[in-house]
């Protein structure tokens, strides 16, 4: 951390401010400029709260030398972190499929498309049992019993699930049902929920915020990791713009940053991303040719009636056609396709 | 709900729309133009997600006619909603000032700062026992001890307490120890631990999502109203914008919105809303001329020293001066100062 | 454009709109719902100001049904423009390499570039003469002198030239001696620009305002397309977000709704899309792969050099690596490459 | 300037590095960290381009100390700037009111809002004579033709009057004939007009571009400065952002950041600001006591007739009943009202 101070600035005031820096266990280096007077803090910063700094009257300015994040960042831990989950490998050199539904409607519903899936190609089902909605007037999701129709398509096909939790109260439940734990976009900064999926040993898919930086992202994948649990997969879902053509700005330079930033794996979901289901193959394409480890799709066997998200789901009949670029595409990239 | 039809739509195709409308129990208005067919849905459309008709292909635009926030609309309700809360009123004609720390730090901080704002002149005492912070590695708050020492705290001064909360799991302490429960701009889309609110008889401080737009954030008071409390106050505390300068974009002009498009009650935040100490008063200032119902300040006996958010804390002795210029401005504005 | 009434509007007022909507030689359908009456109107509302009906108390909201785009519109040109340049194809079907240093230096740096990108393959050389900075203090670009360099490095190489104009009255050395006439994305709407530049014949590369929504991109297309010039290249450039990582925001998914919206093509810039050399390769492969017609790519000599924007700049060397990976994404896409 | 170096940086990459810096004329200050090493960069900073460090492969990050506008800077002219304009101050101390329709339309219109604005109170008279407008088939302005109908209003009334100008090829007759020249958000990087503006004597009002920051804003007024030309006056607009609510979002902190990082005079609009007149007193009214020296206000004799921007004006009748809200808040506030 670096403190830029005012130009002269008075002797007792900077006295008390190094008195202040070194009681915290940090050394110093002072470097005196023609205008300014430069303050390097050296020692552990990663506990030091730079606004602590920005309410003394003499510092003009407080600037950030190194990543708060530690366990994410990959100066700390170069190689990739690769997570399997049930035989599927998750991370660098494989790319994974997640399709399904946004809500799990009826048993009939998620079997068949599960089903449909596993025949033309998936390395995943997922399918939203509890819906973070809006509104309080549209559909929640079937709760637990949407959890139990997953386990029965889980059953029919053998693909590992992927559902959304949204509070710690089914967090027993939400371990021992699926493969997945997804945390949804609106619950990223939801710290106690991060803090308890930290001390699980399930892998999390942490969707990035409507408004979060990739910072912000990383730290919360922090909260996760610092308890112990080192199983997070990032995903991409697109930023809250000015544009509204668009349902939500995707991303997709986030991709190779994060691979620069961080070991973790990072997927990416077109159909939230854009909200137009036409938009959802070229997007995945493009997603997988700028890195990312996977993409998260809505398939719905009749998004006219889909009970949520109806306008950015593909139908399976879409996805049957969409499948083989990816797989080409794959191939090209030197990724294994995880189905 | 009004459908904007694709030039030349196929008759099977539009009964098959028409018929799935009318299957919802609505009426529907069709006015063919020259370049466009226009299809207005008649009945109550609250329920109806216009997602579902988007995924139709002869559907070019849907075109949403009312709000959907129904309880929280000055349309249906159009007197001014008043909270009392300890003798203090929130609401049209009144003024209230929330001061306090931005965390708990221990007793002697939060009565000797509570004792002081209580002779300068305040409504409430603010101050954070849980913490959403960006860091796991920042300090967290003191918890359920926190709690403790805000009630000592009232217990000597006699203001009434506002303190947020992050989980479910800590509500009925919050019920039983706080006057107004603050839900942070985080969970602002945490809808689980909004119906939880909503089931209680406490007023709700519901701040403003990061990212939320006025309708989203109505809709968040929506899901409380909508379980019973009618006691939701809301709270502007700056929106994330490309600007840097400011920590937030504090968007006064949500003030007029809100009194426009809702009865409910609408504070602003100009310590989160800025992240500027200099700032504060003057934007506190402009949020009553606005027309807010109240203000929150963070407050601090030695900004230097807090444990979190000292940049945007000003001092009792700065507090005192901005304290007479709202006093004299809310005469002006003819609004009753609730101290 | 429809028109929702308030509930409740008394006969006078309403008589009063209505006559207005006619006197603009429209006709109306009125449609009387529960909450809300609805008027729609029938006609070419091209030139009818929304903001018009917006003032009459009686109004609660005014829809829009069309885009206001039309020349620039596929609704009203299904088939692809595509634009031949220097014996070069862009649109549909094939794919352009715009390559070159973002500043003319002088001409040894801009003669051995061309060299160098003509030896390994692209389309077009680009090159700044005139540029747009945001400090006075920085270097403006050595200005007609840069034309005049380019024009050497084009007779040296064959390669086509493209250059950004920053005003009106270098126009006529512009068309004389540039191959494409690029508007940056600080001069969108500079509507006196698009305006003179509609009325030559000249090939014009379009890019996107920071904060410029795609309706109001195609708007400026359409300023030049009004003219009588059809030669409109759409560039996506990036687009100012919250996240400051990326220098901007590259807006991948634009380029499948560019291509939904309208007939013209639409290239990407990677270089100031992202701000970052290293992403650079990444993101023009997605772009290919996103169905852009092109990229336009900043390539330097020595990056640490360069007068400006270094740290976008990859090198040449960089750029035969990039090559080779475009050219067999292309042939997988089915792009003809224009090298 | 601030250079964060990787750690284990090679020796003959940091010599390399270093002997840059001194080639142009700095010097170096070195602090070898424990994960970092920070290079300090003494001297004249301002011309040296933050991005020809990026590109050095050793350097993680660089650092600015100091803001990059000078003339501008308070830093270097603490007092503040006050303008004279026929007989009106504008800057500390005094408020002034610039009122008047969107577009000049014809001679009654013009000259009968004039003399009311000059019976109820105003400083300025402003209409627009060019219109920057999204589209090329909305009404575009009179051009030269309205310029002399401002100048009749003026005759008539004494009120100097303001006009925004679009291109340098009508800078002459701007010159002479307006008071203040005003520059719109979509020209605040027409960088040629803005130099071209700095080398004449007029005021120019700068308005802020849609999605400009507080530093590029300045840094545009640096252009003009930069020229020779002291009589900039910014004026905040509203900003865009995801909230579409209002047609900007209007930052009022920028003026208090504005009055700490600039001498400049800065006036706020509130009607392009809201694009809503029934939040135009209100806001402008905030905007006052926010700390700015003036108000842009849009006022038209019948905005539902308005041939741009009726959605925004208020009526001359409005505007009367907020002149002595306005009136009595500057009282309130100390500043002296130039009507």
């Amino acid at each position: 951390m670096i403190l830029v101070l005012k130009p002269g600035a008075p002797k007792e005031q900077l006295d008390e401010l190094l008195g202040r820096i070194r009681s915290m266990g940090l050394d110093v280096h002072i470097s005196v400029g023609v205008d300014t007077t430069i303050v390097g803090l050296v020692g552990d910063t990663t506990k030091v709260d730079r606004l602590v700094f920005s309410s003394y009257d003499i510092v003009l300015n407080v600037l950030k030398v190194t990543e708060p994040f530690k366990k994410a960042n990959r100066m700390f831990h170069p190689d990739d972190t690769v997570i399997e989950v049930g035989g599927r490998k998750i991370g660098e050199g494989h790319f994974v499929i997640i399709a399904g539904p946004c809500s799990v409607e009826n048993e009939e519903q998620i079997v068949s498309i599960a089903k449909e899936l596993k025949k033309i190609g998936a390395s995943f089902l997922r399918g939203g049992a509890y819906k973070p909605r809006t509104s309080p007037y549209s559909f929640q999701g079937l709760g637990l019993e949407g959890l139990d129709l997953l386990k029965a398509a889980r059953a029919e096909t053998g693909l590992p699930i992927v559902s959304e939790i949204m509070s710690t109260d089914v967090l027993d439940r939400f371990v021992e049902d699926v493969d997945i734990i997804q945390v949804g976009a609106r619950n990223m900064q939801n710290f106690v929920l991060l803090r308890e999926l930290g001390r699980t040993n399930k892998p999390v898919l942490l969707k990035r915020g409507l408004s979060a930086t990739l910072e912000e992202w990383l730290m919360s994948a922090e909260y996760i990791l610092n308890e112990g649990n080192e199983k997070v997969i990032l995903c991409e879902r697109g930023i809250r713009t000015f544009e509204t053509y668009t349902r939500n700005t995707l991303d997709l330079s986030a991709v190779p940053a994060i691979k620069k930033l961080s070991h973790l794996p990072v997927i990416v979901d077109p159909s939230h991303g854009t909200g137009k289901s036409w938009m959802v193959g070229t997007m995945a394409k493009a997603a997988l040719v700028a890195g990312s480890d996977g993409v998260i799709i809505e398939v719905h066997n009749n998004p006219k009636c889909a009970l949520s998200d109806g306008d950015q789901s593909i139908t399976p009949s879409d996805y049957s056609s969409i499948f083989p670029k990816i797989k080409k595409l794959a191939e090209i990239e030197e990724k294994q396709l995880e189905v």
